[in-house]
């Protein structure tokens, strides 16, 4: 099966223990990306975990540490695969690519994770906030390093450096919006177009 | 103030009759942002318009045909507004920018209702939904269609044709997740650099 494909979800759950807080917390992005984290009860999610109403509270003192779980081990994940996809000694137009091409696959393969950890921001504990955002703030910064880096280089050229690059990081972000394997196909052919894509934004020379 | 400026986004109710109704689909508008359509209450949404718990059901059968209504007349106008920026005997780059630069604009202007129509389209009653999808066609149809004209006239140079349409629409709709007023400036500066990011992605030539 190819790295990170969407069945391989449960995967992330593996640092969790017991197994029941795994299930629980596997039913929990569903119940979340279904009805949204505020209109989701933590018995539903009991019940979808084929346990008892009051499951969750066995493991998790509440529904809001439910998702700050799910959206701290989530943003974790996309920036671990996204800092394996850079070679930082390679070249910068090189490193652009992979990089982008590591970041809109992952959106299309976890489109219900990122769905959730995308739009549920805002319910996020402070601490867990907190941590959600030091993770973005990294993969920005590795993103725009690479632009530095293209642009120092004079592989790049690039009307307005931050925004750009982080129009670059949007664009794949909203693949997880719209992305529905069986009408959209493959991830990696549109991984493949994304590079191609953000390589033309970044005005990058051969 | 400038045309589609976020405050002015009661002009969108004017077509409802009475007053009560108008008051209640901006109530609802902001419930539906704050907490997703599904843990909104019609007793919230009345409360918040200043009326009693059950002054929804006054003027709309449910709450899913309230947010049909916000749903469609947002489609309209966003739909209404990027074909008043085009003019179909000009030259597709210039299409192609003020398309992208008015489909930008409305995103951003607009954040909290884009937000609203591009995220609970799941929850739309059947009759909504169709009319929504057809909105969604004919922005769409509209833009491949200046695509398709730069690329007759040898003005583009895109990889794939529809997907990369596609692809310039998501980096506008993406706007409204992440747009914050106060932080990201005027929406006409970021339309401007859209314009240019989006005429890249199609090999744009002078």
């Amino acid at each position: 099966m190819p790295r990170g494909a969407t069945s391989d979800v449960a995967d992330l759950w593996a640092g969790l223990e017991p197994d029941a807080a795994r299930r629980l917390a596997a039913a929990a992005l569903e119940t979340f990306a279904a009805r949204g984290f505020h209109a989701a009860t933590t018995r539903e999610i009991g019940q979808r975990a084929g346990m008892s109403p009051a499951a969750v509270y066995v493991h998790f003192r509440s529904k809001a540490e439910l998702l700050g779980q799910i959206s701290v081990v989530g943003h974790v994940d996309v920036r671990t695969v996204v800092e394996a996809s850079d070679d930082p000694d390679g070249d910068p137009v090189e490193r652009a690519r992979a990089f982008v091409e590591a970041f809109a696959r992952w959106h299309a393969e976890r489109h219900t994770l990122a769905r959730v950890i995308q739009y549920e921001i805002d319910a996020l504990l402070p601490d867990d906030r907190r941590r959600v955002a030091s993770e973005r703030r990294r993969i920005e910064q590795a993103f725009g390093g690479i632009v530095q880096a293209g642009v120092d280089a004079g592989r790049f050229d690039v009307p307005d450096l931050s925004r750009t690059g982080l129009a670059a990081l949007s664009l794949c972000i909203d693949v997880a919006r719209w992305y529905e394997p069986a009408r959209d196909g493959d991830p990696d052919r549109l991984a493949v177009l994304y590079g191609d894509l953000v390589l033309r934004m970044l005005g990058a020379s051969a």
